[in-house]
């Protein structure tokens, strides 16, 4: 058992390093002790106060984003979400509109003088989306496709990087890392359920994950109660309870007519509804820029 | 294809009477509309106000329990929970004082006017236990030990039912339903976390699982924030996150001196974090208890 | 960082503690390199010969296991199983025939020569049971029934354990531990899969766990091939795998008339079906038993 | 409850037309019952004999990847993995020698008269690869990377397709058809284990996956014992239940210092183990092309 210690004492110099090589993580509160704030259209995410992003699944038509984006920028918000390029489990499901749905984006959202999150699936597109984007959305489904990470990073735009469909919490602060180790420092970490046994969820949502994520990181954290869920039930709890544990924001979709949507139709919020879901929210947990 | 369509009709019959059958569960909001209200030493649990669970993970004397016991009572608190039968993964693990644990829980208990939460394990203990407990908990690891949940169905005793390490919400209501369908109606459900790939945390808070619950029963719904986080550093946001999405009170660990636990030593808080844990979550959500 | 070797040091000493602990597992090849070798009517499980348990999931008349038992008895089997006390998920469902159920597999055992594998689920029936079963099964919902298996500790039959719906490894190990810990060695391990996010299974087989039970442990070890695939279609090629990863048997369910089974109906094999599941089975992998 | 049959026989409508749709996916065995053979130097990868792929996780230099190339041909094997790319959870983690890596894999194999098989994890890169692999390798990180996907359904090179993290199967057969429904049907799909709870094992070997595969897809089936079970202990036992599950193959890896390797340490095999395991494999389970 002398033995042993001596591996002990081995394997903790080992764990020295690992633990020197972590704490030199650029995300890590250890390398950055106060909140990085992302200031996008005047909203300045991470600054304690919540901001909220809101739209539809899937780019569908001009008249559809801009319906959305009426309510959007009539309930106070600033950001709107809307997929131009999906990636779909199959290949025969719709895939978005492409490059002319980042158009549709760009055009409703100067419009309505909004911010415009769209999803990034390809590192090739990546230049080409700084156009029309203010925030490269990074999905689940890529969180580990480190070339687009690294892709995003080459960028100063803002990114939405979503936690993995069975990504560990260490493996998501890692991806973080792939994109500010090229320079971006503009980082919003979401959480969106993750993959588990449960069905009655579409995911689980893993709200611990969020104060978790807060205290390693010096980065905002938004809850995506869409994908989470899946439920529109249950929407207005998670975002409370999203609030309550302390996330910046709450991500959710929204469409005019959800029931003939091209993607997600079970669980996309009809635009009475988003303003019922945003009214309740705002008297549960009042927003600091609608008090003004 | 026509053939398909008459299998779809007999498939479509066959589910009615599934339908009609789980219409006919006791614990669903069909067969009850109102709220379950629970009268547990005056406390009246789903009443829509909140009720709070705490106590040592396991009794391990009178001094120990008595510490906490002032302590909860201090808060304003009702229900005092500890472990007299504790279900230990090793057979060489500290399996709890037993009847005397019981009987500590209750002198304590009777001296500061509280009620004993203490889990059952074996069917054969139920009765003897009537004499020393206020509630029956039954835990995880035995959600689905049907002789045990039909034992307790037999009683007249609040029981508080924990979600199983990995059960289904539909699993855990039809636990629930063993329950009740002997004739004891006074149920807690308590989601504590379930099992999944993320090691951050020692279970998976399903926070979502709380408004579920909240809608397909008619029975009071707490969260344990001690077993499905494992973590003192995230109890009070997972705390207000559980009140926030609707959940009728909160469970977790108080110890004098959590460093010397015989069991979950890494998770409890001591009686000065409690007392601060308490304060916060007061502040946050105000029970009218207190107001009072 | 010096500091730190010295706290690693004393997590060392620790540790060594909870090695020598580890060690002093009474299920360990470290407390007994030679495997266990179990007797029951005359099939010696453990040997390194095939020992299969086949029989219907629950026993509902004479009749039925009577057939079954031929069936089995015909192929050179010597053990069949049926559920007398069944643990369901919904109260409504079929709950066994319970004592009743027992006395048909005895009679139908006895006719036939053959032994009787039945489940046991309430600690206070443990004692009648060794009237009628020549090997007390625990079932996974009771993995971790603990007061059910120091019951099964204090008797001298065989146990067959199965795994717990989601325990790990560790914990089957020492769920097999709280049963020899109470003087009975002879238990039969037995993977029933494991519940994942994956849903073309009605489990997940675990083969790993297989040798790696068989390298921790000197106990048998089979694989319950109708439970973890819950698939008619992959039960052969299940069974060979299982073999072929060094399982000392395989367990099945055969019904003659799968249909109309009061529980478990699809995945159930009929008598034809089972003939040349065990052909195909005794033609890849013979037993020496049959080769005499 | 009309109604319901009515909404029934409309569900059922839609349904078909799922079915249909089901039933067009180029993949499966309803569009080409007889399995697809891919030929790769002189192999026929999916004709009913074993072809396995073995090499290092990571190419380290010519020397390491020489010395295994010799120990793989003297097996009698034709087909080399090696990492040239490697997409790792940490930015500062090894991450691969890159085209520098192909070209030594190239010129290592062609020495040796073997087949390349390396991971892509760029579309960009794609095209460039073409001049050094024989087999593009998706890694599971990938698997829904569908840009990717796309990007090696347009060549005509053959795809190993490794199962994501936690894919479902029909998440899987997806992923394979975004390729083949770009022209390439020379696709291989690889099981590698999933993610769950347990920890004895790196993720969990879903044995079951092969058989179902098979059925559903026309496709070869291989295993990775390696990422699989991450534990050289099992590595054997878990190659024989691949094979006797009706896999086409197994995969592993293999270094000729394992200590040292710069990725994969505690699960590469050496050489002396590598051979010792392609004898056993080989006794138990004879590659035809190894008896001519």
């Amino acid at each position: 058992t002398i033995e042993h210690i001596f591996k002990e004492i081995f394997k903790a110099s080992l764990e020295l390093q690992v633990d020197d090589h972590r704490k030199a993580l650029l995300v890590s509160r250890k390398m950055q002790a106060e909140d990085t704030i992302i200031e996008i259209k005047g909203e300045k995410i991470g600054d304690g106060n919540l901001h909220h992003i809101m739209g539809p699944c899937s780019v569908e038509s001009y008249e559809q984003v801009s319906q959305v984006a009426k309510a959007v920028k009539q309930k106070g918000l600033k950001m709107l979400r809307g997929g131009a390029f999906k990636p779909r489990t199959s290949p025969y499901d719709f895939q978005g509109l492409g490059v002319e749905g980042l158009q549709i984006l760009k055009q409703v959202a100067d419009e309505q003088d909004l911010a415009v999150v769209s999803e990034i699936v390809n590192p090739a597109h990546v230049e080409k989306a700084l156009d029309y984007v203010d925030v490269i959305q990074i999905g689940a489904r890529n969180m580990q496709n480190f070339e687009l990470l690294k892709a995003a990073g080459e960028t100063d735009k803002p990114v939405l990087l979503k936690r993995g469909l069975s990504a560990t919490i260490s493996e998501f602060i890692n991806a973080a890392e792939y994109i500010i180790s090229r320079g971006n420092r503009n980082i919003i970490l979401c959480e969106r359920g993750i993959r588990t046994y449960e069905k009655a969820t579409r995911n689980t949502l893993d709200i611990s994950a969020v104060p978790i994520l807060k205290q390693e990181t010096h980065l905002p954290v938004m809850v995506d109660v869409t994908h989470s869920t899946g439920r529109r039930d249950i929407l207005l709890p998670a975002a409370k309870a999203a609030v309550a544990i302390g996330a910046d924001g709450v991500m959710a979709e929204v469409h005019p007519d959800p029931a003939v949507a091209l993607s997600d139709a079970a669980q996309q919020m009809d635009i009475p509804t988003f303003d019922r879901f945003m009214n309740a929210l705002d008297e549960y947990a009042p927003r600091v820029s609608m008090q003004k």
